[in-house]
């Protein structure tokens, strides 16, 4: 994880909320935004930019605007009439702290927020904002991550083939990571052909993530997850490891991975920090 | 109230949804976005257009991405944790027939989705939907309708000054109200001196609203309110009513009335259905 994308994320989201209507929407708003986080999605953009030799600068508010709705869904998922979580990230999750009314406003807020930084962007055109705005809200809405959770809730506790599994996380947790790489490519002005790679190597890096995540929830300690190993078999939830078994699951993640690498390797010559950025997803221990 | 405008905002809305990732969410986001009301909103940005000599076309997406959006803010403001009502507008509330969970998740995607559809219109250029986008989600994010809502819940119970009253008023309802004006303004391109009027306009309008609807709770019939006529007082809510008392709530109501009508007949020639609208959001009946 590329240590100065990270730091320059943290910096602008910081900012985002200078001024202030109620202290105690803002306050709500900026413990979940604020709380740290690998910030994967923004530094997933602001790498695919290096590939293409572009400035991180020009990625923020996209990157940002992503974080900024990343953030609300957790808050929501979070919420009692939802995944009912008390924890996230060893914090207490937002509702427990201010509580559920305030969650669901600072969810709403931060959502709505995510469009008006990103229009507000000095350095982009016109052109580029609205093509951003509508990746950004496609992969969020009720046809992306907003729809994807909607058939993980339907899923839970009933056992899921491979093919429907793959349908919720292409959509739950894909689609706003694979955006990550279209957003890019859209601020470099690459052209159709490239932008298919991105997209195709976007949704790798999406399946990157949920096939490690899976094997972390078997594999990880307590310590290094924040939450018990173990818990998606407890949940009894469909997984690529109680699909295909721990040694196959790996096997595909290294597979993925390495596909991944060549499509890299095929779309520019500078992209030693989007392959450690891959390694990195496959290696990390939480 | 114009009928062929609400017409034409129900056709256009009715036509958002005609593919389905879960055919669920779909079917409770278009059970409140399509469950009528007067599309006050929608309304007032063609009828403002209309001034203009602007044609109703032009404005449909931004009117449709305020109707979603107004939309999605009853869905959530419904919920158990927040208001806790079971009827709205005599039909059971979103989460008392798809369960919170759902209603959560469907006002989200309506919120989402309302971008998506204003950054696919075909006919505005870019530079015109990033004008719309910015003033939309400011005017429903944090610092608007979201913030409003938050203000709103921390008064309930407490009586509060006029000055407080009014500055929940005006982002809770009054900033997307407002809205409307100045998305019309920027789609019909005026210039600064017009847009301010359009502002002040749009805040008139709000107010104009808000007197109407306390006047309403005290004289208007379950019948034509769906709901007892009282309301506020049984909650304790402080409104002009009960600040001003009813003959001088009617006056200021008629005052700020012919304000309205007086810069409407300032900013055009054109101003004959604005007028008629004034006209009717003051003598309704619910």
């Amino acid at each position: 994880m590329k240590l100065s994308y990270t730091d320059l994320i943290n910096d602008y989201l910081a900012n985002i909320y200078n001024d202030s209507l109620s202290a105690e929407l803002d306050e709500s708003m900026k413990y979940s935004l604020l709380a740290g986080g690998k910030r994967v999605r923004p530094v997933l953009l602001l790498t695919t930019l290096e590939m293409f030799g572009k400035s991180a600068e020009s990625g923020l508010s996209a990157a940002a605007a992503i974080e900024m709705i990343h953030s609300y869904s957790l808050i929501h998922d979070d919420l009692p009439a939802m995944d009912n979580d008390d924890y996230r990230r060893g914090q207490l999750t937002n509702h427990k702290v201010f509580g559920e009314a305030t969650a669901i406003l600072a969810g709403d807020g931060l959502l709505t927020d995510s469009f008006t930084q990103l229009m507000g962007d000095k350095h982009l055109t016109a052109d580029t904002k609205v093509k951003l705005a509508r990746l950004i809200s496609l992969a969020a809405g009720s046809r992306g991550m907003v729809g994807g959770q909607m058939l993980d809730m339907a899923a839970e506790k009933s056992e899921l083939t491979l093919q429907e599994m793959e349908t919720v996380h292409t959509h739950k947790t894909g689609d706003l990571i694979r955006t990550c790489f279209l957003c890019a490519g859209v601020i470099a002005e690459q052209n159709d052909e490239a932008m298919e790679k991105l997209d195709t190597l976007g949704s790798k890096v999406g399946l990157l993530f949920q096939i490690k995540d899976d094997i972390l929830d078997v594999e990880g300690s307590l310590e290094e997850m924040g939450k018990e190993a173990g818990s998606d078999a407890v949940n009894s939830k469909t997984t690529y490891v109680t699909l295909l078994g721990l040694p196959e699951a790996k096997r595909v993640m290294a597979e993925v991975h390495d596909e991944s690498v060549r499509l890299v390797n095929n779309l520019t010559d500078n992209g030693t920090a989007m392959v450690e950025l891959l390694d990195y997803i496959v290696t990390r221990s939480k």
